[in-house]
């Protein structure tokens, strides 16, 4: 039999990027990037109505564009004959959600909602359902709900019912001429079979959804508004399919988007996250896979399901079939640094950067490379950004103590960098203090790809070897993945997910062990470091708060 | 009766200033400035022998190059006849120290001591005792010497009695040699009428007399080395004169030296800081003068003697005769402000400064000009040189916290400006708390002169209107204040040193008044700095102590 291979699509926050992989090891052999001609929208729709504060939206035809451009694209690239394309799987950002009628035709494409920022595409940052998510949580709380244990005690507004109570709320009409609201990951698989599927990862993670228990009940949903009683029935769906299953095979319209066939295999939709593990060669639990950038989300399955105080989110076959998969993040890290570049780094820096030749960037961090740890005296929270897990608190913020008139800038980035690797300790040991176990830490992500001196001070302060992605497009990878195993075996593909992932995924030669020396002075420096993280972010001092709500005040 | 006139001559760490003042109104008539010849010392002597670490050494002959240019200069500028001036005084840097023979000649001034470090002024800020302050204190609070709580339960290295016994420890022949050691304050005195006078300023303060008690005891310098036990008799003085009496008059020889003439009064010699009150008018209790610079002094008179914990001590006549004088420190303000513009303010503020053809400081203060209090949710804790008082604690080291993706230099700049103004507020607390009323608040020194922003958010802060020195030389014009009073009443100076100040001493017309809504936000922000003020430096949470001895170990 000839090779066979398969296309992964992932689905951004501002292109979508597919990948031309052999079905069975994995190689990847042509890719190709599309940008949405409408990015992301927050200020106005494409006919220049404005939009509200805090909207991020998107425009649906992008990303049929993306199909019609990159798969064609890689097609052409790796001269692979359409007919030993096996399979195709996607992934997208989530919570990216989207009102359609019944046929999957979005409400935005018709003609009498084009001017309706709420019939668009809501991107995942779309932080004007904050009010809707507040109120969620409120009466959540006061009615004793038990999944919002397995959420870590808090709905984000970056979820999916609050984004479809705020279509309700402002716009009645839309939420009446919506039959569905779909998940963009299963939209595009939509798209691609013909047929309405929903994924267990985004069901779980970001509608509430419990394989045990279903969706919350029609009692809690009343309860936020009457009008959402039935919201489930009506404009969900209760058949969710695990992650590893077919959706269904190339539709004849999606056929003659994509130059692909209709004998081709489609992936159940999954997320751009969740999707890596797989593409980095996680086949089980207790192997967390961080995805380190802006933010880094944490992953890892188990076999039990354990309330974890803090996390994001627990969801049966969130991840692989037949296992648990736990996610915590932190919602600031890579933004620190940038941060610090941005509003810190001083002039002086920047002329001598550049009278050696140097980017600024690569001077910083040949500089803070010198430095031992604990050699600067400093420690921080890395809470510029709130804190995601363990403390699940969006108002707490950042400290740093330690300072002298001797304190130099790359001390306090290196700071920086060392409280983003405390910051992930504390979810690995909080993982395992209740019954979670982290055996192996993967990283995948840009800082994994481009930043050794910070995977190097993370293997110092967690006191583990890092393995590092083997793949740039991990999450393209990872649904070239999931497509292989949508596929099957007898045309050339892998019979199930564990075996797919251990001969498709990919992790570099290069691993970063830990140095006994240094992690047992990062033990000492963790220490300071969590009795600080209770102080601020247990209830102690509530300073943060307090002086946030000044801010507040004195900000009007 | 022609008018008379007096001179005052400040000297300072790097340079020597006189100015000429009617000796009845203060006016100042002209003034002149001198800069040392050799400066500080701290890496080699004038021969190029090396110094140890933390050595600041100075040149006796660089104070006489003062008297001898800054006085005729003065003469003529003003076209003052020297039989019109009734008075001299002068003040200094403290402690700073020399051994001398019984003469009054210095020892560096001999061939066989020239290359001698320990034969030279120490200056105030030489550090190279550390060791030996260590070892008092601890030998002090073994032996329950009651006088420690007169400062604040801690000797400082720059004083008296650990640098004395530098010397004799690293030098004996040079401490043998010796025939006194004095204060480079009552030195001048000294070269001006020929007398060796010891002023009660420096004896209580630097030296650890007391009025009521005297010097330590015989045992204690005893129980620090064999050879200390009669240092005192030996080495010091025991006859100290109160500030505002007469130490003489002019020497033949400095009447040569200066152009003065035999009959001008030279006044007992002074402190740099402690001269300042009169210059600000300040004629009693209760009157807080704060001199504002790198670091601040609190300066006040009580009618009782209170032990006062953290301040630098108290001291009978310590400021003026008949009043207790208490002392308190911050030992960095205006040096938290300097770091911050060299180690953290970005490139494009520089740029955009240039662009608007602003001096960098101006740009950043017209930004930080235009926070609210509390707008930057943002509190620091100004530690970044350790905490004088309350805490009397080198090894804090700062602290900041409130930061998020949003927060801007300018916020750090007015954040680190306010915990300067909190910890000022701490100290007047604190002395209020022990029974030593403050009533008003009088601000002398660069930052008092300079930056009206940073003084208008002291008034906030502290609630309390803000009177500002009228001179710029304030000590130089303190010292011609107590010359005045050393000349009397009968030659046309004044009776004494309450009459002098009110009449003499000058303040701006510009007194800066607290904004009754800010001070409210800043008293629930003080809150906030006064939780973390006591969790961070009272034991608490010693994790500033634990992080330096960290840094010890990881920096060798």
């Amino acid at each position: 039999m000839a090779s066979k291979y398969t296309i992964g699509v992932d689905f951004g926050t501002l292109s979508g990027r597919a990948v031309l992989v052999n079905a069975i090891t994995g190689e990847e052999i042509a890719d190709s990037v599309y940008e949405y001609p409408h990015g992301v929208m927050d200020t106005a729709l494409p006919d220049g109505t404005k939009l509200g504060v805090d909207f991020a939206l998107q425009h649906p035809q992008d990303y049929l564009d993306v199909l019609s451009h990159t798969i064609p694209a890689v097609l052409e690239k790796s001269g692979v004959n359409a007919d030993d394309v096996i399979g195709v799987g996607a992934d997208f950002t989530a919570c990216t959600i989207l009102p359609v009628k019944r046929d999957g035709t979005p409400l935005c494409f018709l003609d009498e909602y084009k001017s309706e920022p709420n019939a668009y595409v809501k991107l995942w940052k779309h932080h004007a359902a904050q009010d809707k998510a507040n109120k969620l949580n409120e009466i959540a709380e006061k009615r004793g709900e038990n999944w919002l244990k397995n959420y870590g005690g808090k709905i984000s507004s970056e979820w999916a019912i609050p984004k479809i109570w705020q279509v309700l709320d402002e716009s009645p009409e839309i939420y009446e001429a919506a039959d569905r609201f779909i998940e963009a990951a299963d939209w595009i698989i939509w798209q691609l079979c013909g047929k309405e599927t929903r994924n267990s990862c985004t069901a779980g993670y970001k509608a509430i959804w419990n394989k045990k228990t279903g969706y919350p009940s029609k009692e809690f949903f009343a309860a936020l508004d009457p009008r959402l009683e039935n919201v489930v029935e009506e404009k969900l769906g209760t058949v969710i399919t695990p992650l590893g299953e077919r959706a269904g095979f190339i539709s004849p319209e999606a056929a003659k988007l994509t130059g692909l066939n209709t004998k081709t295999a489609v992936a159940i939709g999954n997320v751009d996250a969740h999707v890596c593990l797989p593409a980095v060669g996680i086949d089980g639990p207790a192997k967390l896979l961080a995805i380190m950038g802006t933010s880094t989300c944490h992953i890892v399955m188990g076999e039990e399901e354990k309330q974890v105080p803090g996390m994001c989110g627990v969801v049966a076959d969130g991840v692989m079939p037949g296992f648990y998969g736990y996610e915590a993040g932190q919602s600031c890290v890579g933004d620190h640094f940038a941060w610090f570049i941005e509003n810190c780094l001083p002039a002086p820096y920047y002329e001598e950067a550049k009278a050696q030749g140097k980017n600024i960037h690569a001077y910083l961090r040949e500089k803070a490379e010198k430095l031992k740890p604990g050699e600067s005296g400093l420690v921080a929270l890395d809470w510029w950004n709130g804190n995601r897990s363990v403390l699940v608190d969006v108002d707490l913020s950042g400290m740093m103590l330690g300072m002298t008139l001797q304190t130099k800038p790359e001390e306090i980035y290196r700071a920086l960098i060392e409280a983003t690797a405390y910051g992930t300790r504390e979810i690995i040991e909080n993982y395992r203090r209740n019954g979670v176990p982290v055996d192996e830490f993967y990283a995948s992500g840009g800082i994994s790809q481009k930043d050794p001196m910070t995977m190097q001070i993370y293997a110092d302060v967690l006191n583990m070897p890092i393995k590092i992605a083997g793949s740039v497009q991990g999450p393209a990878l990872g649904s070239a993945i999931f497509a292989s195993v949508a596929a099957g075996k007898d045309v050339g593909g892998h019979a199930n997910i564990y075996e797919a992932a251990r001969q498709m995924g990919k992790i570099k030669d290069t691993v970063y062990y830990p140095c006994a020396e240094n992690a047992a002075v990062y033990d000492e420096l963790f220490r300071e470091y969590s009795i600080l993280h209770d102080y601020f972010g247990r209830g102690t001092n509530d300073v943060m708060k307090r002086l946030k709500n000044i801010k507040k005040k004195q900000s009007n």
